[in-house]
């Protein structure tokens, strides 16, 4: 039985309820639009966890302007059958009213790591992700939270603010899941079109083509970078509207641009296809 | 019996020990050089909740280069002896390395709150006030948190903190405890030159008057801030080394100017003795 929480009271009583009761309580925050990549949070939020809850909602302070927020798929009555599927204890899915009575003043900033990477093209974006998860694990006060690792950056900086403020959670990264062709499951994918979802594969392409050239000896990350760069380059002059944003490979826990691959990097890139922006990554580990 | 948490891990399991026996808790964050000021917000926390806990922490966040971290009093036996003496059940006392293991990347931003007032004197400050209370709150859990008035730009920032970031901790706002003279107690009071602690009562008596002028009918707020000007110019005149910050009436919640005074104001003044910085407020409320 899964049950519809919708104004932030309800969740708290239902909360309480399950605090009180003794049991531990796991977090998947979600926008919604759910795909096989979210059912397999649910699934970690399940095992590890006495009462899996999920939120779906779209937030509206982490869109820019220009950006696909009024677009963005809702998909409330197909996400409810997941979670009954699935057999999440509770969804969370509250009005944008409800959550933000007034414009927020006091917001969470995620300082340089909400510059690099991503930050350029979405400025704001990370400041309305870090503060709709500070707002969400103080409403739902989850022992775990679970998070893909598709949107590395963004785990990134909810890892380093539950650190750097100290939340009683615990961040669980879970492994990005992908279609066959091995395109990074998301909820915009729906936008592509035949041909743009079948070239969306570069992202993932180029990706492994970097961990194998990594694999082979190559430790010069521009190098990683030119070549990545390069084949995404040529998949776009085949592709009316396609263009790159960046293919780089940065420090994993920093973000921050790396010479030598001496350390853990995280390769990542993200590419337009007209209105929609793919994101993918990998982490590259070298051996001790 | 008062126990003394020194590291975060200590806090969390005497948190965790009162709260799983069912017991509410408060909570005054301070940062030392207790007073009769603190002692009332530990009389507070006490008759409030089942147990009380403070913190002492001297956080270098919320102080700016050139300002007092170094020589900010600290007076470890005589406030354990305080805290003692009013009864509280436990006093978290963290080294600052033991707060930030690194700098920290990811903080709360109080925005717009913390550019007015007291903001363009200490720039950062009330960002390094809200991150380390929001510490303060994540690891030791208060069902309630008591501050001071006197600190109202902290006050306020905070209670907006709690509620854009959904915090289940209740914020409760005690009065400004006195000297028989006036003025407002403070750990820096004790910074002061006899003559600077004699005209230090300055601060509350524009106060007062600004009230005065008030009740008498006043409603333009710039008539009120032009007389709390004069005469603390007046007083500057008189005292080597004294200095007007600001004298300012503002709307109580967003900390805005108003014209007139149509809806709560506050009255909030600040004066440099030297190095020392003082402040001071009240609350001027319109009749329905």
């Amino acid at each position: 039985m899964t049950v519809v929480l919708r104004t932030i009271a309800e969740a708290r009583a239902w909360v309480r309820a399950e605090r009180g009761a003794g049991r531990t309580l796991g977090l998947v925050p979600t926008m919604g639009a759910l795909h096989e990549g979210h059912a397999s949070l649910f699934r970690r939020a399940r095992a590890e966890c006495d009462r899996a809850a999920i939120s779906i909602f779209v937030n509206p302070t982490q869109f820019g302007a220009g950006e696909d927020y009024e677009r963005y798929p809702r998909t409330w009555e197909s996400d409810l059958r997941m979670a009954e599927r699935e057999g999440v204890d509770a969804v969370f899915y509250p009005e944008a009213g409800e959550m933000y009575t007034e414009p927020p003043l006091v917001t969470v900033h995620p300082g340089k790591l909400g510059k690099t990477l991503c930050g350029p093209s979405r400025p704001g974006h990370f400041r309305g992700v870090a503060t709709v998860v500070a707002k969400l694990f103080h409403i739902l006060q989850p022992d775990r939270a679970f998070f893909g690792q598709k949107d590395a950056q963004q785990v990134i900086i909810i890892q380093r603010m539950v650190t750097d403020l100290n939340f009683p959670v615990a961040i669980e990264v879970c492994p990005t899941v992908r279609e066959p062709d091995g395109l990074a499951m998301s909820s915009r994918n729906r936008y592509l079109s035949a041909e743009e979802r079948k070239n969306a594969t570069i992202l993932y392409q180029v990706l492994r083509c970097a961990e194998t050239m990594f694999k082979g000896g190559v430790r010069d990350s521009s190098r990683l970078e030119q070549e990545m760069e390069r084949q995404i380059q040529e998949m776009i002059r085949a592709t009316p509207g396609a263009e790159l944003d960046y293919a780089r490979v940065v420090d994993r826990w920093s973000l921050q641009p790396m010479g030598a691959i001496d350390r853990e990097a995280l390769v990542a890139v993200a590419v337009r296809f007209g209105k929609t922006r793919l994101i993918d990554n990998l982490i590259l580990t070298p051996e001790e």
